[in-house]
């Protein structure tokens, strides 16, 4: 993605350190951050200085590489054993993302059955890599593919980020976006604010804003009514996780749009890699939903003088519940954009 | 309704000084404002002083009858084109809300025929007076009527405020819960924020926590995961405006979780008083539908230091939309609770 009239990803690795934009900082400052240990790489997932189911998991295969390369022990299967819990550690960040947990074992799956430490930590470097080069490229095919199906002249409905900043670039639903605006067609994309975290007002807005795509922030609550009022032509949000049967879960908030979308006729697409897919998970039902603080919905995190502030927008004596993500059941979906062609959710089960 | 330990309505008139609860520093803090002018009252009004469809039509009727006792003119029909020129100022605060064109012409039909101006005065005040009244009656049965459908250990689904803080006093939503926790139900209410004003986490939970009423703020994206998940049992909104055949205006979001309760088989209910409902509008397309300033969904306003601040939350180069009525179909409403008992959309017509 183009920031600032320079080429950037979300996530990448130079001379063993991790370098990735402060996500929470945007869209006030652009700033980038340099990870030297797992406990750092594990803390900017936890802590959503980085999110975006194929961003989470680069960056979950750059800090297990990372920490290959800086593991001491030189007994091997002491070796494997200490890797293991710090992939145990990233892994347990966010228990959403499938892109997590495939990041992951990409790279454990190259170094697994390899006998020698030096040899081991050359492969994890490249393997962690060649993971990002091939999710950079997947995302690019995504916007090809998804750029067939928005017409000119379309109004697009998108939800939280999918864009490069949750991805390692281009995005999942941004890049059919991008490569429709790209091939001069005249679109204008709602951008719906996503609460609690705002992931749509901020990062979403200020990436279309980058690049100068028409765009309007709006209410999570105001997409029926755009909807209703026929000034939506077409949905496409990310997923982070896609079952075996279709069923796909994503930011909170998208299953409601879902519904609304056939409701009134709209065409909903998901945008995302195969990496997103999770053959082993048979339905939605078995996608496990995190629950995120309370302080989420009951403060609000602002910028004030260059300092990250919360400030209580509740009654202290309230409580408050915040599941992160929700559940699209499969029949609502009308196709998932892949890197590998535009599929109906039906056909998934035959691909995998 | 109780405010530390006292009882309040949300707007009164004595010695023709207008005071209402400046609901704009809740729940952070609570302050009474009084009123002098009719120009007052209709800043209070369409600066969201004070809010919510029965409280506007009361604070039209206040305010009307307040203009016309400081009116100076002695000659009667120049008298009643003043008041006609002020009953047009405070008409136009607000597009949405049908109780404001009630709460006037209760006012102003009194009045109208009389000769005298001394008598038009008294006559005003008094009208103004028994419109309240009349006003938190019909909220009080709507909470008599609207708890029968409450069952034992319920989870209850709001969204807005249409609480005590949005009527003179009671709520149209909030009376039904209410009185099914005062007749000692175990009933817990999902709040839902209620963006861009946040109306649901600021003024909802509030009055639910001053008469300590279990509940839990939400994003408003989150209803759907709760619906699906069978965690809520019933939806309860309140309304702006209610056309003739049914259809409701009620705050940015209601017509989703109008659709979303359908689907999963819960039922929805508006509660509001006959005041609420326009024999005049046909059917929903009719509402004028307000559409607020971006600025609300740009930035957020919040309390710091005891001073109300506005911070910029998105992109500077971005623009919003910030529709701030939707229209629920009849066809998704289960009842409308009234103060005459509970009817069924299509009922409407023929009680007209």
């Amino acid at each position: 993605m183009i920031i600032n009239g320079k080429n950037y990803r979300t996530v990448w690795m130079k001379s063993n350190v991790i370098y990735t934009i402060e996500q929470r900082l945007l869209p006030h400052e652009f700033k980038i951050v340099g990870l030297k240990t797992a406990k750092e790489a594990a803390d900017a997932i936890k802590d959503m200085m980085i999110r975006g189911a194929p961003a989470i998991g680069a960056m979950g295969a750059y800090g297990l590489a990372q920490a290959i390369s800086n593991q001491k022990e030189t007994n091997r299967e002491k070796f494997i054993e200490n890797i293991k819990k710090i992939k145990k550690m990233l892994w347990e960040t966010r228990p959403t993302a499938y892109d997590l947990t495939h990041g992951l074992n990409f790279v454990f799956d190259r170094i697994k059955n390899q006998s020698y430490i030096n040899n081991i930590k050359k492969i994890a470097a490249a393997a962690a890599e060649e993971y990002a080069d091939r999710s950079a490229e997947a995302c690019k095919k995504i916007g090809i593919f998804g750029n067939n199906i928005i017409k000119n002249n379309s109004n697009i409905l998108t939800h939280c980020n999918a864009g490069a900043l949750a991805t390692v670039d281009y995005g999942t639903a941004l890049a059919p976006i991008r490569l429709a605006y790209y091939n001069k067609k005249n679109i204008h994309v709602f951008v719906s604010e996503t609460r609690p975290r705002n992931q749509g007002a901020k990062l979403t807005a200020w990436e279309l804003a980058q690049e100068n795509i028409p765009h309007s922030i709006i209410a999570d609550s105001a997409a029926g009514y755009f909807m209703a009022k026929k000034e939506i032509d077409l949905v496409i949000t990310g997923a982070d996780r896609i079952a075996a049967n279709g069923d796909a879960a994503n930011k909170i908030g998208t299953y409601g749009k879902s519904v609304l979308a056939k409701e009134n006729g709209i065409p909903f697409y998901i945008a995302a890699p195969f990496s997103t897919i999770d053959p082993n998970t048979k339905t939605g039902n078995e996608i496990p939903i995190e629950e995120r603080s309370q302080e989420e919905i009951n403060y609000i995190s602002i910028i004030s003088n260059n300092k990250l502030m919360k400030i209580r927008m509740t009654p202290k004596e309230s409580t408050a519940r915040n599941p992160a993500f929700d559940v699209t059941p499969a029949k609502y979906i009308t196709g998932i954009i892949t890197e590998k062609g535009i599929i109906k959710p039906n056909e998934l089960r035959n691909l995998l």
